[in-house]
């Protein structure tokens, strides 16, 4: 609309573009691999996962399996998102920021932190399905299951609101305590709640094993934040990606194929009474 | 925040204003009008299927009609969005992309293809609700009607993502397939899964029409996307909008005027059971 | 990736950035303590309702107290990202918009009207959770609870874009009459459907005046948007964000307490039958 002459003093904010982001993370080895090979282990899941769970019978068993399947679906989705720079930007950190000195690059024209943003939004939509398939596993009521899935997202949406912060280095740590303090609920739920119902249900022993996987990388993650280059800076910026797409693959893939093992001999434990999830209105057929 | 002297050379990414779209489409009559005549004609649906369900008792059948409008109040707001700018785009393809000869244009000092990227995004909102009311008339239990929706969101999110990756044609060609895999299970769910179910439920003859209706339509959608402005650029972008506007017209206001039409009749198959979708967990009073 | 000569007259999109907008609004005692003061409530809502549900024992009335919940838990994010600067835009209104004679202000070279979008962005998070604890304490059937939800979100989402729709002041309050449309049917709701529906479950007292205080409230909202900068900028950017943080106040977390209080004493008119929410397949244990 309106035209500047050249000669006067402009403020630019550049930013770099899809592009030069996509072939920045080509040209670092490490980066890229922590990228391109989850989109690999992501796709091989999805086809280990349909192929374990073929012959599966029973409605709650194969809910427990879509479940399951919805994470190396939104995984293979978000690395690909990554890789190609439409969810991965070069963001300037507010002042004091540790990565200011030493973690920042440049990359066409604007100066700053690789910030795989994108990870923390698709974790949003990938580890509700982690928490659905526990919760049906260990037969949680619907309670709990709310509680756990809404309080979930929270931590997924506010730990992306604090990477994407960047006016001011004490809000970044605010977002990061609110966050780890939803997780904090979420932990209530899978080490106090939903082992008594599993206890009950009779899964117990595979929802222990699944549980501590879970506990335990799960807490990994907030630890890398911290100490990855939008944290503390510690880390730089391919070693903080390898390590959550190292958690990543314990915590979505090995998790999966636990959790189908397990439902693909569909135990009476994880199977379901006659009409369940019926949507119908009308009496069941006698058939 | 920094500024600096206009003597430098400095590298600009330009970007068309909301302002400059909005008066570029109402510039082209024929992108204006595919735009335009939705926003009429979803209105108009609403008003008619409030005005045909309006005697409806059965809470079961009123679910259906409430999924079914839905469709018509998120293809308002899609095409209200789309016509003023502000879920459309210049979008610069990545090299090789066939539109940079011929079909790219020049709004506001950005040059690139035009991009009604909002369509995607809005329809991870409509395609749940249509299906949701296919998968009720059919009679379909909770997990599969999981499996159908947590696809088709997945399908539209992927595809959204093929039309704003500008990084590399690859990449937009990886998504595009990646959307269509999903579109493989919602398919087998519309032909497999739920004509059996619908064959027990009693509603055979209406789901037989809507799935046909239903599968012929959306195979449409990635063959326009392939042919159109985004994919191989043999359509012209007003012709591209046409086409996506016309399977719009079909698979969402004649769709839904068929689902309300059988609905208004409340026959037995779509009716409710006594406490039908009751949240209250009193027993119920013997009124 | 291209470079211009800076003899050339070059069209610029400036922007604010974040840490501008966060510096801005510091810099406003009335706008900063419209938002920081919300932090603070936010916050001790969410300390008071876990205290005040802390030894609630049934399923059902743990559900409604965890929706309840869910609204201080948005508002706590919502106004961190408002304050941050993450949410919050200066927007340059269209030509006509009243807010260009007097309520303009100009930061980091950016020229517009503050508008702080984020409110209407978290409103589709918090007030869905507002009508399922309304919902479940009426004892709602899923067909009143998905409809009132449904056109709740869409008001939400049309009132987002109606303030960040820059390019035709007709489209603006277009978009606003869409939204006032749709808000029309969750009134319907909330005055005839679920106050049929509380008389029967035995919940009409407390119903009755949380329905009054979320109807009145509700009805101010628009009422502020007409008002306010956004509208017919009758109304300063820090009066009209505090009167929006005022009915927030009220709105929710006054709400809230009043919802807490009478869930927290288990009448039998919020409890659960046997096995309500369960989402085990298997027949209940006998304990």
């Amino acid at each position: 609309m309106s035209t500047l002459p050249a000669t006067a003093f402009v403020p630019l904010q550049e930013a770099a573009s899809q592009r030069e982001i996509f072939e920045y993370v080509l040209g670092d080895t490490l980066l890229a691999s922590s990228l391109y090979a989850n989109i690999a282990l992501a796709g091989l899941s999805i086809l280990l996962f349909v192929w374990m769970a073929r012959g599966l019978e029973d409605p709650r068993a194969k809910l427990i399996v879509a479940a399951t399947l919805v994470v190396p679906v939104v995984s293979l989705a978000s690395y690909t998102g990554l890789a190609s720079g439409l969810t991965t930007g070069i963001l300037e950190m507010p002042p004091g920021h540790p990565a200011v000195d030493g973690a920042y690059v440049t990359v066409g024209g604007a100066e700053g932190v690789v910030s795989l943003w994108g990870r923390y939004l698709t974790w949003a939509l990938s580890t509700p399905a982690i928490l659905l398939a526990l919760g049906l596993l260990a037969g949680s009521n619907l309670t709990k299951l709310f509680t756990a899935i809404v309080f979930d997202i929270a931590m997924c949406v506010t730990g992306l609101a604090a990477a994407l912060t960047t006016s001011s280095l004490a809000l970044r740590w605010f977002w990061f305590g609110m966050s780890c303090t939803f997780f904090v609920v979420v932990l209530y739920v899978l080490l106090v709640e939903w082992p008594a119902d599993a206890a009950e249900t009779g899964t117990d022993d595979v929802f222990g094993t699944l549980k501590y996987l879970t506990v335990v990388m799960w807490l990994a993650y907030p630890v890398v934040w911290a100490l990855g280059v939008e944290g503390l800076a510690l880390l730089p910026v391919g070693v903080t990606s390898w390590a959550y797409s190292g958690l990543d693959i314990v915590a979505k893939y090995v998790f999966g194929f636990l959790v189908i093992r397990y439902v693909a001999d569909e135990p009476a434990s994880v199977t379901a009474d006659a009409g369940y999830g019926a949507t119908g209105g009308v009496a069941p057929a006698d058939d």
